[in-house]
């Protein structure tokens, strides 16, 4: 008998899209191929690219794109326009994912349009993409600032109308996990459709309200590499796989994870940032143990203060001896190391000594070594150095 | 009549004992002064520094900053050994923060000690700090891995000894805002203290989880300036503020808002790290608007595309007008600047313009201006420049 897989969500990568709109992002057509290769074979399922009408290069990449014939899915973002869809659709588009601001102040300060009227242009933009047989996605921007009876008026409209799935933005990043679960709750009760999410960082609960989403229902994710995006972003790639991985490992079994610090690294030097030092799971420091209470449990079972296996991601453990946060075990895995060998007391005496020099900076591997033979050349001869022959 | 006030967490600032634990991190007795002085002129309620038992320095650094004076209470990280809580109290600390690791794993990699055990210990280090009128904290670590039935028999028994809170600590960061709601509130219902709540972010979720603890019932939350701690560290001070803000802002006017660029920038330099590109409020271009849609909105309604409004932070808002994805409302504004008044079919093409040159690489302001500049020097002279008199 096979197994039943736990239900897991779709990731729809759109660093190539709302990552575009981060400030100092411009992709060069050969940045856009390489990128949307190495996503991939990663795994995602989805690459969103810029609309076609955004620019002539917008265009060509978009085609560019659309002919690498990769396993994922090529989608791209588009206004509720009509021309807008066939450009699209004449680039090849696997799919394209529609939107209309639908909150009161983005009806009043970007298309002025009320909700029927948006929705006659949606209705008709979707009708036009399902007639060409593309994956058709309708999302209401802004909905976390939309009266809920607006949204559920929309979203159950373009769900009879057929669309494959409806968006759930939080295009100002003000939601809770909590509202998330509860928002996109209401909308798996209304539609049979599937439901993709979008959450922005203004609140620092991309990752979590992404996650929220696809326990209440969701069945697509929105991330971009690093989170980039407009303002501070959106949910990254390795946050977003840290937590899914947290609840359960098989939700992304899918993906190849060791690939992440080099996807990481690669949008972090295209678009001129360095990897956040508090990234999940690429951070500079993520799997890096300093304190001797953290590293004296860690010697025994990293498991003790490591939720997630460096091993698994591609990356290695850490351990920081020569701090004055050091502790006696870490002290003594360095001496050992080096074929020094301690009676308790001698390392409480060697432990005290590297705090205090440590106090006036934590201590290069080769200081500490320094001053751990220093230390055994005072100590009467077969007690110290004796295994190092 | 007064008006009523809502609960509001206090804050925990714990840079010089959690932050100091990152990899990076070590802090100058000149650089903890400052900081120190910089977090109560921001307003937190208390400073955790490390333990006085950790080096000679440590030791120095917290009798010095005891001596500041400071309106925020300084308390210090110690472990339930007598010895440890008697050097805190001589170092004339405002409270001791006691912690025990409660998990299986914890216990078995780290002190090898029963629940009982650990409960005598604690009971002892207890009493002692509360002999000597001192605020008691008592914190179970990796509380989300330790079976609930131990937590509570642990908690029960300090408030039942007259602690002033407990401490809910995810200590490695696995916990997700639901289950910190659901194990917060448990606890909760259990005890009369208050409740602190600690947690680290290698899932993402360490404002989230900070969030919906204090939703749930917790009175005290930990952060760090920029989030450094052990590994990818914990919530940072500028995104609970964030995320306090966005669901009301006076949860958060005791604090000195406009201060948090200098705090994150302060320890930025002090530790060797950029600020996050993705940082709420202090990330470089949290406040940057991109795409046409987004800077055509902002510019007749700044909360269409922004939350939180960059004057109270102490930020500025940034419109970029000279990429590929820029729109005809911010090539307008940007050319009315140098006094153009363009028709709209002017407009169109001016834009186009625009959008085909930058797709080679966005325009800086000088180059957009010479462009505009260019193409209105092409139209029939009363039509621009006409208000440039």
């Amino acid at each position: 008998m096979t197994p039943t897989l736990p239900r897991r969500p779709l990731i729809v990568d759109t660093t190539l899209r709302e990552g575009e709109q981060f400030a100092a992002a411009h992709f060069s057509p050969e940045q856009k191929l390489r990128l949307a290769r190495a996503l991939d074979a990663f795994g995602v399922e989805y690459l969103e690219h810029t609309s076609p009408v955004a620019s002539p290069g917008s265009e060509r990449d978009l085609r560019a794109l659309v002919g690498l014939g990769l396993s994922a899915r090529v989608v791209t973002h588009v206004r509720c326009h009509e021309d807008d869809v066939r450009r699209a659709l004449d680039c090849g588009a696997d799919g394209v994912n529609l939107l209309f601001g639908t909150s009161a102040v983005l009806r009043e300060a970007s298309h002025g349009r009320s909700v029927e009227g948006l929705l006659a242009d949606a209705l008709a933009a979707i009708r036009l993409a399902q007639n060409a047989g593309v994956e058709v996605r309708f999302s209401c921007e802004d909905a976390f600032r939309t009266e809920t009876a607006d949204l559920l008026r929309v979203y159950t409209a373009v769900d009879a109308c057929g669309v494959d799935r409806v968006g759930v933005a939080d295009t100002v990043g003000v939601a809770t996990p909590r509202e998330v679960e509860r928002l996109v709750g209401t909308v798996r009760a209304a539609v049979r459709c599937d439901i993709e999410f979008h959450g922005h960082n203004d609140g620092g609960c991309a990752v979590a309200n992404a996650a929220a989403a696809f326990e209440a229902g969701a069945t697509h994710l929105n991330v971009t590499v690093l989170g980039i995006g407009e303002r501070n972003g959106i949910a990254p790639l390795s946050g977003l796989i840290a937590r899914l991985y947290l609840s359960n490992p098989a939700l992304v079994g899918a993906y190849d994870l060791a690939a992440l610090p080099a996807l990481d690294a690669l949008v972090a030097e295209m678009v001129g940032v360095n990897i956040p030092f508090n990234a999940c799971i690429t951070g500079e420091t993520a799997f890096t143990h300093k304190a001797g209470l953290h590293t004296n449990a860690v010697l025994r079972e990293p498991r003790a203060y490591e939720a997630l296996d460096p091993g698994v991601f591609g990356r290695e453990r850490h351990l920081l001896s020569g701090s004055r946060l050091t502790g006696r075990h870490a002290v003594a895995h360095r001496a050992a190391g080096l074929g020094v060998h301690l009676s308790p007391a001698d390392l409480r005496r060697l432990t005290a000594q590297v705090k205090a020099a440590a106090d006036a900076g934590a201590l290069a591997d080769a200081e500490l070594d320094a001053l751990i033979l220093a230390f055994a050349g005072t100590l009467p001869a077969p007690t110290a150095l004796a295994s190092n022959a």
